[in-house]
C-alpha cells in the first residue's frame, strides 16, 4: 500500500520517461509541450490506487494511468482551442504558442496514442478496459458540447437539473472511470466497481461545488485568483443557477440586471443576492451531500479499512483546499 | 468470393444502419452529416478483399470497416478545418455548415466511436488490429502535419523524396492498411500480409500521381472539375516538384517567375514548361512503376488467381478513371 503522495511519485518518475517520437518535431514538440508543463496527475493516480484498493500495483496500471493523462491533456488542448483560452497551467496554450492547426493534430496523434497504452494491457481485461474508457471518453466530449450549448443560452434557460448532468460528464466521469480502471485490473467484483466509480463521479462533483464557491467567497489570499472572476464573465456555475431558482422575485430581478450590468461593484452587489438568498449556504450543504454519498460508496467495499488510505487522502486534498 | 460492387453495396447496406446516439444532437448531427453525403467506401471495402483473399468473409471485417471508414471521416473534418475548405463532395464541410468548434468536438468523438468497433473483433487478434490500424492512423497524423510544414516552404525548399514520403503517409498507408486488417481477420501469414500491404500502399502512391496529372492534362470534359486547378493554387504536387528537379536552368527561371505570375496564362504556361521538360512523360512512366510494384506484390501472394479478381477491380477503378 502506497500513499497519495508516494502514488503521485512513483507515476510520474515512469510517465516522465516515456517520450513521443522525435518527429516530426512540429507535430510532437507542441504535444509533449503541454505534457511538460505540470499538471497533478490526479486521474492516472486514481487509477493506481482503484488496483492497490484490491490487490498489488500491477504494470498494467501504469499503462492505463498513461492513458488516462494522455487523454485528459489531449482534452485540454482541444478544449482551449475552443474556447480561445490564452493560458493554461499560468502557460501559453498550445495554440497561442504553435498555432491552432497544430493544436487541434497534435490532440489528435494525442488521442491516437491514449490506445497505444490501452493495447499494451493483459487480454483478459483488455475489451472491458477500452469499453469503461470509451464510455467515459464519450461522455466528456458530450459534457463540453453541452457546455456550449449552454454557453449561448440565457442562464434563466438552463436548468439546474440539466446543469449538474453537464458538469458530471464533462468533470467527473473521468475520475470516476479512472478508479474504476484501476478496480478492474486490481480484480474488483463489479459492484465494488460499481461503488468505486460513484465515489468518484460524487467527490468529482463535490469538487466542482466547492470549485464555485471558493471563486465567490474564497479567502482572497488563499484563493490565488481574482475572487468573484466567475462573476464578472457571467459565468454558468453552481450558485448563479441555484440562486435564480432559490431566490425571491425581488432578488430574482436584481440578479438578472446584474448579468447585463458592469459597473465595478458587480461583485459585491452579485455576492450580496447570493447571501441574502442563502445560496452561500445551500453550496456548503450540497457539497457535503455529494461527499457523504461519496464516503457510503466507499463504506459500501468490502476491504480492509487501511487499504482505502490513500483514497481518503485525496478526497481530504481535493475537497479541503482552499485555493 | 464477391465483386467490387457488391462488396460496396453489402458494406453501405450494414454502414447506414449504424447510427450515432441522438443526444446531445448538437454533437452528433454534424458526425452523422458527413457520413451522409457520400464517399466511396473504398477503404472499408479494401478490408472485406483482405479479408476473402484468404477465407470467407468474417462479421469483424465489417465492425473494422466501420472504425476505419469512421476514421477517414474524421480526418476530412480535421483536415477541413486546418485547410479552410468550404467544400467537401460538393456540400458545405462540417465547420461551415455548423461552427468549427463543433467540428473540432464532433471528429473528436467520432475517434473514440473508431475504438468502439475495434473493440467489438474477436480477442485473438484484437491487440493486433489495434496495433496495425494506429500505426496508420498515427502515420497520417504525420502526414498531415508534414503537409502543412511543406505548405508553408518554397516548392524549391521541398526535396521530392519528401514529398513522396508525406504523401504516401497521407494517402497511402490507410489503404494499406485496411488490406492488411482483413487479411489478418481472414488468417494470412505475416508474409501475405505484407505483400498486401505494399500492394495498397503502391497503388495508392500511383492513384496519386495520376491524381496530380488529370489535374494538369486531363480532358476537361471528363475531368469534372476546373483542369490546372493545382497550378493555379500554386499546390506542391509530384509534377512541380519533379519539374523542378529535371528541367534546365532557362525552364526552372520560368517555373519559378510563373509561382509568382498571375496573369490569365498561368496555367498555359506551366502545363508548357510541364510539357517542355517531359514532367507529363515521367508521370505516366512513374504512375506505372508503382503500378507495377503493386501488381508484384499482388502476385507473390500464394492464393488462386479467382480470389484476386475483386483487388484487380478496385485498382483498375483508381488507376484507370479519368475524373
Amino acid at each position: 500500500m502506497h500513499s497519495f503522495q508516494e502514488l503521485i511519485a512513483q507515476f510520474e518518475q515512469q510517465f516522465s520517461q516515456w517520450q513521443f517520437p522525435g518527429e516530426p518535431a512540429t507535430l510532437y514538440e507542441p504535444a509533449g509541450y503541454i505534457l511538460g508543463i505540470g499538471g497533478k496527475r490526479i486521474r492516472p493516480v486514481l487509477t493506481l490506487m482503484g488496483n492497490e484498493l484490491f490487490d498489488e500495483l500491477h504494470p498494467d496500471s501504469f499503462q492505463v494511468g498513461n492513458a488516462i493523462e494522455l487523454f485528459h491533456n489531449f482534452s485540454l488542448i482541444h478544449d482551449d482551442i475552443m474556447d480561445k483560452a490564452p493560458l493554461r497551467r499560468g502557460m501559453p496554450t498550445v495554440h497561442v504558442k504553435y498555432n491552432e492547426s497544430t493544436a487541434l493534430l497534435a490532440g489528435d496523434v494525442m488521442l491516437i496514442y491514449v490506445y497505444q497504452f490501452l493495447n499494451k494491457v493483459q487480454q483478459r481485461y483488455q475489451q472491458k478496459l477500452i469499453a469503461v474508457f470509451n464510455k467515459a471518453a464519450i461522455e466528456v466530449c458530450e459534457g463540453q458540447q453541452l457546455d456550449m450549448d449552454f454557453e449561448k443560452k440565457d442562464p434563466a434557460q438552463v436548468q439546474y437539473a440539466d446543469y449538474v448532468h453537464m458538469i458530471g460528464l464533462k468533470t467527473s466521469v473521468l475520475l470516476a472511470s479512472s478508479l474504476q480502471l484501476g478496480a478492474i485490473i486490481g480484480g474488483g467484483s463489479e459492484g465494488h466497481q460499481a461503488h468505486l466509480y460513484e465515489f468518484g463521479k460524487n467527490i468529482g462533483i463535490a469538487f466542482q461545488i466547492q470549485d464555485d464557491y471558493l471563486d465567490a467567497f474564497g479567502d482572497p489570499e488563499k484563493f490565488g485568483k481574482q475572487v468573484g472572476g466567475d462573476i464578472l464573465v457571467n459565468k454558468k456555475t453552481f450558485l448563479l443557477l441555484k440562486a435564480l431558482e432559490m431566490c425571491n422575485g425581488v432578488q430574482q430581478q436584481e440578479l438578472r440586471r446584474l448579468l447585463t450590468y458592469t459597473g465595478h461593484d458587480k461583485v459585491d452587489r452579485t455576492l450580496q443576492v447570493f447571501h441574502d438568498c442563502k445560496v452561500d449556504e445551500w453550496a456548503q450543504q450540497e457539497k457535503e451531500r455529494y461527499t457523504q454519498q461519496a464516503f457510503n460508496h466507499l463504506e459500501a467495499i468490502a476491504v480492509v479499512s487501511g487499504r482505502k488510505k490513500a483514497l481518503l487522502e485525496v478526497a481530504d486534498f481535493l475537497l479541503h483546499r482552499q485555493h
